[in-house]
């Protein structure tokens, strides 16, 4: 059972990559802040200070410019996250369309519908904020959801 | 069954309101343009250009400032929609909780969990494009969700 989220984003997949992996930058549109870089192999802390929400997450795999895998836990025994970057062709210009997968829900789960719509939820907003940061420079869509 | 989602948007609800019952503002950040404004018992045709979707609805309800209720289809067969606007307390400036809840849907349907996390992905990428159109003028959110 896995989520799967696409979105178009009129900048190169190397500035939509950079704007996953820096922490300074994601502060922008989705966490408040991130312990470190994301590279393969290391743990990070990810804070949403409006939420009082703390993560840790397990870097799997790093492709740059074209795929992060990450896995939720500091062991990553959590649902596993693949962001994939696509070079979108026929267009003159640079665009990239980034696909967001999480995969790990038990089906068997009595909250498995709940789960999923409110992972979709954090998916679709946190790509559509990427968007207007990377577009438009907005910094505040962030935070907004009501729970 | 239903879906619910909610989103803090820092405008009044005077003018969140003027933004989804006036076709006009409505393109800013939603459907590419609407046959009327939304008024109790009109029947009114939404386009989405880019998608190439044609969507009939008809109005049910209309309280201005707070609450707009429509059903699917030019009969209102469809699903029914409540976008109920709270005022925020406790804020030094007008801010407007929007809340959007989509019921109708057949929990016997085997496609139940696809067509739920498509509505819950619709509503999210509208609510936050709104957020973006209201707060800082961006027009250009729409139309980048990929299927």
């Amino acid at each position: 059972m896995n989520n799967v989220t696409k979105m178009r984003i009129a900048k190169p997949a190397s500035e939509v990559f950079e704007a996953i992996v820096d922490p300074a930058k994601m502060s922008n549109y989705w966490f408040s802040s991130g312990s470190a870089r994301l590279e393969a192999g290391e743990t990070i802390t990810w804070r949403y200070e409006e939420y009082g929400a703390v993560v840790d997450i397990k870097v799997l795999e790093v492709e740059e410019n074209k795929k992060i895998v990450f896995a939720g836990g500091a062991n990553g025994e959590g649902n596993v996250v693949t962001i994939q970057l696509h070079k979108e062709l026929d267009t003159n210009h640079a665009s990239t369309i980034i696909e967001v997968t999480e995969s790990g829900f038990d089906e068997n789960d009595e909250n498995l519908i709940a789960l999923l719509l409110d992972n979709k939820e954090g998916w679709v907003y946190m790509l559509t904020s990427l968007k207007a940061y990377m577009e438009f420079g907005v910094t505040n869509l962030r935070a907004s959801l009501v729970k």
